[in-house]
């Protein structure tokens, strides 16, 4: 099965963080159709195993596959930590992960220090941006934390104010002992939380969002490949969950930066 | 098919919180065989919809059903709030909720205030345990709050110092002006964080574990029905997760207060 300029760009998260990799998406090709599916019903993916977190993601991309996609955007770093080489195999279209984009944003953000990682269990155990950045900087110094109680916090609209920053203290709060200038937000809820993260920090760590990166990443393939949407209109957008669409139709405004629209049910 | 005093209790939960439950019943009928059940894959059930729930949990008590069982536990609040009429519809077993329990030790523990309750978004969205309480006691003023960073806080493992007291106080701490004298913990998850609890609210709300309740109710039906186990010896225990089984036995010792031995991974 071929894909054409016509066809859509495909964007799927465990649930609603992935929302702030589609609007980064529109915001750099408006002209572009975009389907973005939120797998709820098995939201989230961070402490749940590599084995169980590609059979999800193989579901999902087949979900969007049969709605024809010229590209697939793997906006969850869990997913993109485990699942990549499972997509590719199994997909004929492109491929772009989350993980990739925060490496080389981080990499040319750093003034020679040390990289910290702040991402889910799942995410950290799997040593995908750990690995990333040795690759691609060989003796490079990484620091990996866990952040299990970010995602429930940003998804409870708790991301500025005193818990907040307790919270964030608890995660990362030791980082200022460690020599790190910078770090990335591994995990698309993150970005939510960067005004408590940089007060906790301070001016002399850069933060970094991947996911802003895979924007970039998606429009230098889809020229490559002559695939580009043409013409002055802005694409189709559909939204897709796969449990109580109303709830991410809700919650999904602040990460969309922007009303999102109906949200359809899918049965994967 | 009809089942013997030989067979086992099962109990379910979506992921760790239900050992507690299990923890109760083990003190109270050891000589019971007891099967354990985590569904993992798909946890935490506590911000999905009814259907999707009722659906999970109807697909862990066919796996149940299957190493024949003489009776089920629901041992997560989520579940027992929305599923009960569908699990006892679907099976030939007596089938018993955490939320009914709760509800009793409530009203016997009360003193005439009101009754608050603190579950998950779904339990709490259900109106089960409002419902529970003005069926069994009308007139009774409930005040319901959803506390979503409770499960994540006990799984990650905070449950007392400052950062747990003020997640507490974020979620809880009002009910001191709300003139209530108990309070329900009604997900499994949330006796762990007692102590940090009763801190906040302090001396003059009673805090009532309705988990414990259930295993009295359960050795009633087994009583009646002329089920209960015989002999001397300890029951034997198997344990199942639909993902991640090292980390259910990890997480487990603290819910059940006892080593978890082996868990087995359960396909759906």
């Amino acid at each position: 099965m071929g894909s054409g300029a016509g066809d859509a760009i495909g964007v799927f998260d465990s649930g609603v963080g992935g929302l702030t990799v589609l609007r980064a998406i529109h915001a750099r090709l408006p002209a572009e159709h975009t389907l973005y599916l939120g797998d709820s019903a098995r939201m989230p993916y961070g402490a749940k195993s590599a084995e169980t977190v590609t059979r999800y993601a193989l579901a999902a991309a087949d979900f969007l596959s049969k709605m024809h996609i010229k590209a697939l955007v793997v906006a969850c770093s869990t997913a993109s930590s485990v699942a990549l080489p499972a997509l590719r195999q199994h997909l004929n279209v492109p491929v772009i992960g989350v993980v990739d984009a925060g490496v080389t944003r981080a990499l040319a953000a750093s003034r020679g220090k040390g990289v910290a990682v702040a991402a889910t269990e799942g995410t950290v155990r799997s040593q995908a941006y750990q690995r990333g950045l040795a690759h691609s900087a060989p003796g490079v110094r990484v620091v990996a934390r866990a952040c299990p109680l970010f995602a429930p916090l940003v998804e409870e609209g708790t991301v500025e104010g005193a818990l907040a920053q307790a919270v964030v203290s608890h995660h990362l709060g030791d980082l200022t002992q460690q020599d790190v200038d910078t770090l990335i937000l591994g995990c698309t809820h993150y970005p939510l939380l960067r005004a408590s993260i940089a007060a906790v920090l301070g001016p002399d760590v850069e933060i970094v969002d991947g996911a802003l990166g895979v924007a970039d990443e998606l429009a230098h393939i889809l020229t490559d490949g002559g695939l580009l949407a043409t013409g002055p209109n802005a694409g189709q957008r559909r939204y897709f969950a796969t449990d109580a669409p109303d709830r991410l139709q809700v919650l999904g405004s602040r990460f969309l930066g922007a009303p999102v629209p109906l949200v359809e049910l899918a049965e994967l």
